[in-house]
């Protein structure tokens, strides 16, 4: 990689990582360094990263620390719900959704500062280096991506503590040595990868977890709650009104305190190979079966359908990195048509890591007691109607029969 | 419906309904009836069917009585199981699934002894009149076949028990009034649904489940458990190989204990509404995760990513009927090309109404932890490659950015 | 069919049956007939047909004779175009999508007299009663339909006619014996079906086409001509902008003269029977295939084949008369989305019932010769960049290949 | 690319490129090559590849010539009929469909002689070289795969025709300048794409097609032929059975009669751009639209819908190489169940590039005239039925409209 760069965005964590990064990137490209740190929910102090920079030489103006918290839950999270997206079934896409936004935000920082390349922490492995860069591509089609990952020859951890060391940049104690796996945190969820999980036959140990309470260890009481939508986005827990990062937030505290949203997954990587992660996602998993609730009662037979016939092809959208697609984005149109009157309020009972809709209500219900009754229904619906019903459905079948049996 | 029958196979329960239905088949179409009895695990007795059949009449030879137990599961549930099939996002079809295979017998039955028509106990508003006659269709298309629900008179409670008592029929205490809700069980599931259950707001009481503890009087400690799958299907538990009807009572066993199952559902029915039901689907819900689990590390990505598109679909063709329809039989000849390899062993750990796949292992495994490590792969893949791959993955989306952006 | 009716709506094209069911509906239901005739460009003079409802003593203001021409093809074949709909493979669904219009039509025509219901003359056995009747409650729920040919027992032709004289509406003399094949037309198509097309082995007799000369009648040069599109629509022909309605009436000329789009067609109908059709859609044929041309440069891949693989779909909800369903209003709001940058023209060559794309160009266009050039590229592309996708979408079917080879 | 290559299997035409890279093999690996060259039906000589292999010191028991045109018409061209795939729409895939055989026997031939390396002579920026290395690498994962033009610097014709001279390697007076455009051939195609066909919006010149004759130029009386098939294979032409291979010999000699096949597209490569390409597939044309015919009146609608939906995909799948996929074999598996009363004979009409069905018959016909008749159909259908149907179709979408109208 010999190009010539002048200035790079780096999506910097303020870790020991992407600070070799930041270093690296300044010695082999010999090219001015921005910082971008994103708050997405992960927990984490921000200032740290942004006096890290400054202590590596990177100038005041070109450090960028943005909370994108609410843009994160709002433009990103909650269009995904909509969706009921599951990765192979059963994944939240915690990770996947947060990288278009970073990208995103990245491009624009460059545009702004006049820079002619980007580069991210991402390992040579994983998808989250293709969710990236098919986020550059896609928004900014000329510009030049650097993944020290797959160039650089600190390719084991003493190479990579050596050099911090000798460029140095402190390097925390635990960092020493092999981490017993690796993680990522968002607003939505916090993954775990990698060593103590790399047998999938052995159980994730608990001290993996943390951002759940183990069920087994969360209260014996249930905690009912309920939480109301408006055009398919959740917008209220127990009647308060809340923004989208404050009500994913709050749905957080929820679910770690009742043990919900743990997951143990053996994937399908886009890069070709299986993984196994552990996911916490809380809040999000509460979300999730709360929209499908809501749906029961809105949604038309028809649009359900249609919604889960393509769910699964829009959740591998996204798992591959392809948010800034067109096909994401017609389908995201499709979708979108579905949830004008995805409105009212889903009951739910919290325990031991288990979320149970109780109820749901809506003033725009498709459901209807007087049709639906054992009851003498008054007319409205004839019982007569459905022998026609299924002759015309077996015509076909009576034909074949006719034929093959 | 003034076809002149001479003889009908009826699915009779040997319950007040089914024996009101028999009498009023001999009085209002003077023909013989024929009874057929299945046993699909539903927890019933079948002799006392037997006997009223005798008592109203029925010959001895008309009547049938057979366990179809090892059949339903071997030929109906594990095929379905195989497709990870899921109705609306999340029912597992208990009800659904049984209906062809009464369908299929009866059938035969009247082929047996001679019969021009069939006859079920099925009411005009739900789905499984649907089911009953799409099948009779499909496997015999010139059967008549009559639906006393769609065609009496008998329209309220107080005239179906005048009838039966005008003819001798004992009418149990419990059945004078309105039953507050109404069952179907078998071996896969009970579903419940009618009267208290017809307010979506409203939680389920708790007298209502009967195949399963609450949840919340679950046992303290969770159980762990192994499944053995061999091409998909699940053959021992814990070791000890089974049958298909064992092993599926022994899961409904280990899920009661551990209240595991339990689904309240607003749904949409074929024939145009929606209704809200309850069900209980204990050993099936955990054989689903299990199944998923072990897909997990023995299906490629492809194979598994095609079977997930076509899941919805394929649950939807059981759900409305369509089971004996070609392309059921279409998809099952996909889904089964896929489970040449599903072989292996899932651990799971059962607690308070949650199944939670642990582990697990696969001679024929693609999982590989030598090329997914983040230590020294020993080159079994090359980062560098990764670059390649998001490039051209990119390129399209590049053009469209440089026309676009 | 015992209700009472006091006003009801009818589709009336001034011809045999549905003077004979105008008749039918007053002395029948004793009500008020309103007609309703609409110029989708059948080809047929609407004057006699006012001039008919008048003489059967139909009230002046209730007579309406709407030109819809314009709203046809603007609103329903347009964006069924826009989808590249073609049922069963081949069928450019020329009936299927008047219908809805129509339909629509009716209902507003029977709120503004306040008419309670509305009335066809399809028959009994098509596709068509689905498709008005979907329409009418999908719009106005709770209106009541008077479909006349599955009520009334003027099962024969010999019956009609004789109703007919009893009540002075006047027989054309080729109406008196059966016709040998019956028709629908409209701007978008003819069809034709029944008697001597019954018989799947015969070919089509040629006096049964109307439509378009015989391919080998047709010129012996072949004629070139361009269609512009903008944003998916076609609005221009060899360079003269024209409205929805004069542009496909001057592609019908275009057709007619060059023997394009006959199809000879077995289908499957929504009521489970197969039927034999002849369909002529000239204009049809030539807009269908030169949209497929534009969208060849302008729409990206993801965008294609999403639409490709949901055209089936789409084509079937209108087939079966779904047009006013959320389903298919969510697949068209997909489709519109990706259709923003279809602009451009195509060049086409008409020959001997031949539609031949020859060239396309647009300001949008993604074909970029600098990239798919077998000269030197100058860097456009890296070849080098395939072997590492080839190798990492090669990795799944590698670790596939060692388990299983 | 510095592995040690001790023996290569090579797809040799014979002509200038691939014996140029023969020896780029020889001279850069110094290994020892050994050539594979199949007869597909290109409609070349073999001998003189043998000739040339032999001349540059390939072993006599290293040069393979195989004719393979009855295992690729009956294994991999007759399984892609079955599936009606067509790619975007319109691309009858004969070059995608060719390479995994010639991948698979390369395969083979590397396993008998114990090579450790194949190759083959496909560029960088096409479809080809994906096509057989997703082969390769299926069938064999542990092969080293040379793709000579990825890896040389032999990037201008003029270093090619260089490197031949210094090498002794005749090089043809007319592959001296740049070619006007490139051509791959087969027994199902002939496909022609580069330079003269570069600019999308100019026709395709006449001297580009090989295949066919001009359909201004074919005969001006149509021919009528019938085409049997037995479980969706072709077997015989005008009643005369024929082999797979020689079956589709004569469609092809009827196609370039008749001036059939000719499709000028922009298609969207694997590899992310879009090409512009010429196809003729003159018998393949004849034996698709034949095979939708004889479906017609053998498949139900559920089959026949659920085939048309997957057939985008399937294609795909081949497109992409993807031949040796699980997902391609459960779309196999499901599509080959579907066929198996597709048997009978249908009647097309040839002309002047126009393939019309005009009859098809079978002994398992579906088509009932007796069902679809409008004359009195004595019972077959009851008209009122459809009342029923439509009631609970609609049923739903009046919940709907009570809604939001």
């Amino acid at each position: 990689m010999t190009d010539t760069i002048d200035r790079v965005v780096l999506a910097f964590s303020g870790g020991l990582d992407t600070s070799v990064i930041l270093k690296w990137l300044q010695t082999t490209y010999r090219c001015e360094v921005v910082t971008f740190t994103a708050d997405l929910g992960q927990g984490e102090e921000l200032e740290p990263a942004r006096r890290k920079a400054e202590l590596m030489g990177v100038k005041q103006e070109h450090i960028f620390v943005d909370d994108l918290r609410e843009e994160f839950v709002r433009d990103y999270v909650f269009p995904m719900m909509r969706a009921n997206a599951l990765y192979e079934g059963l994944y939240l896409l915690g990770t996947s959704i947060a990288r278009p936004l970073i990208a995103k935000r990245q491009v624009e920082i460059a545009r702004q500062v006049g820079a002619d390349a980007v580069s991210h922490g991402a390992t040579g492995k994983g998808n989250d280096q293709v969710r990236f860069e098919l986020g550059y591509y896609a928004l900014a089609p000329d510009i030049k991506v650097i993944a020290p990952w797959r160039e650089w020859d600190l390719t084991s951890r003493t190479a990579l503590i050596a050099f911090a060391e000798a460029h140095q940049i402190p390097v925390p104690k635990d960092k020493r040595g092999e981490s017993p796996f690796s993680t990522d945190a968002n607003l939505l969820h916090t993954s775990s990868e990698g060593k103590v999980l790399e047998d999938p036959w052995e159980e994730v140990p608990d001290y993996v977890y943390s951002r759940t309470v183990n069920p087994e260890d969360a209260p014996d009481a249930p905690e009912i709650i309920t939480i109301d939508f408006e055009r398919g986005d959740a917008v209220a827990i127990n009647g308060e009104g809340l923004s989208p990062a404050s009500l994913l937030a709050k749905l957080n505290d929820l679910g770690r305190t009742h043990g919900i949203g743990r997951l143990d997954l053996v994937e399908n990587r886009f890069v070709g190979m299986k993984s196994r992660g552990m996911y916490e996602t809380p809040g999000g998993t509460i979300l999730h079966l709360a929209h499908r609730g809501i749906e029961q009662i809105t949604l038309d037979r028809g649009a359900a359908h249609l919604k889960d016939e393509l769910a699964p092809r829009y959740a591998e959208l996204i798992y591959n990195g392809l948010w800034f697609s067109p096909e994401r984005e017609m389908l995201q149109a499709l979708v979108d048509h579905s949830q004008q009157k995805v409105t009212g309020t889903v009951r739910l009972k919290l325990y031991k890591g288990g979320v149970h809709v109780i109820g749901r209500k809506s003033p725009y219900s498709l459901y209807s007691e007087k049709v639906v009754t054992f009851e003498d229904d008054a007319g409205a619906y004839d019982q007569r109607d459905a022998e026609g019903f299924i002759k015309l459905n077996a015509l076909r079948l009576r034909l074949l029969g006719r034929r093959d049996c």
